[in-house]
């Protein structure tokens, strides 16, 4: 029987896979994968069949349950399953259920971690999320509404971390704002909205939690890691004056 | 002149390496690296001179001042500078001190992300950071002192994150369990302890708050990812029933 591997394909560039979750493309037989998993990733498989399981907003996609019976039915019919997830399969990939099923059915798996979009944005904004004595926590949250939780269960940990990465973060960037001011975070606090973190697409948007509530912002074309803190002070100010400079040049 | 690259090995087994950082690795002119960079990982190198600048607990360690000056002058005398930092260069990397360097001296650089030692810990032990209608937001703290900010700056955000990954938590785990408690988290909260996570050596240790106030723990022999949270609950039971399996056996 086969092993069934959950897998982290990191935040979109292929190059930012790991060594592990390359040799395992390569050598799969079947590969599920979301969405956000880019076409050079999946280029890197041998001969695997691919199989597309991606949730999309707004359109239909398979449900949790289907996929879920298709791991443990690919695991009774081929050597090497992969499940491929954007980002880390840990943190907010839905992993748990897919990892139940898959201990319910008896089906020998491993979980690959991957590299996860905030530390691309991160990488990106070459702002350290932990500085010296300014962070010594930070706290990866996502403010959409999920049933059993209490809808502002991330505004308390939001609220009291030194910075903050706010996934999934797109097209409420205003409400998340308003709702942190509110909590008593001061509207002047820097942030950072880093879209498709990683990609030859990537846009980089500064501003402050304020600011957010009264500026227009682009339009989200990708997935949004909305950075809040005060690492990123020097950062948006040096933004800033380089806009200016442009503006007046 | 050279381009510094800050680049994250991720939490230590080989093949979590990024293709990435692998060849920057291979590619580099100097080698500067944190004393947790494996042997393997540096053997990638084809032709790089290696500097162990690694702070190591208890024994004299460079100085974060001469790094950041050893860099800049690397980067006037090579073509490729690579300076590794275990698990990912953004969170609890000590990286921001280096990239002001680099940035003040007008040298170019690069940052690549890791993957964090939180994640592996957390693909290690099969459980996910989030999960459906139990957790939405996950903490990456450390308890170490740090000057600048308030001794207690961890607690709060500890205490209301429905996931915590405390970092650098070897020794200090039962003052750790004692100050959650005091802040409100039930003494009957699982936690996992996870040593090395991702290499050979690695050990997990599963319990409670309460239990770290009260068993003996393993002493560290490396470094200790403290997973404190809900979603760890069915992990430490099944190892429960396992261990009296084994002892009754």
């Amino acid at each position: 029987m086969a092993k069934v591997y959950l897998v982290g394909t990191g935040p979109g560039a292929p190059d930012l896979l790991t060594l592990r979750a390359a040799r395992l493309i390569e050598s799969a037989d079947i590969i599920f994968h979301d969405a956000l998993v880019r076409p050079e990733t999946l280029a890197l498989a041998h001969r695997a069949k691919l199989v597309d399981v991606g949730k999309r907003y707004g359109k239909v996609s398979p449900d949790q349950r289907f996929i879920n019976r298709a791991l443990v039915e690919a695991a009774r019919t081929h050597e090497s399953v992969v499940r491929l997830k954007g980002g880390d399969p840990m943190m907010f990939g839905r992993a748990q259920e897919e990892i139940d099923a898959l201990e319910e059915a008896g089906i020998d798996f491993e979980v690959v971690p991957g590299v996860t979009a905030a530390l691309a944005a991160a990488s990106s904004l070459k702002v350290s999320l932990t500085k010296r004595g300014v962070s010594r926590n930070v706290a990866f949250v996502t403010a959409r509404r999920a049933p059993g939780l209490p809808d502002n269960a991330w505004l308390e940990t939001a609220r009291s971390a030194d910075t903050v990465a706010l996934y999934m973060a797109g097209w409420q960037a205003p409400e998340i704002a308003a709702a942190l001011i509110g909590a008593g975070r001061p509207a002047a606090t820097p942030v950072a909205l880093v879209e498709s973190a990683s990609l030859p697409e990537e846009r980089r948007t500064f501003s402050t939690l304020g600011g957010l509530l009264t500026e227009t912002l682009p339009e989200p074309a990708g997935p949004v890691v909305l950075c809040i803190g005060e690492v990123f002070r020097e950062r948006a100010a040096a933004q800033s004056i380089e806009f200016s400079y442009a503006a007046t040049a």
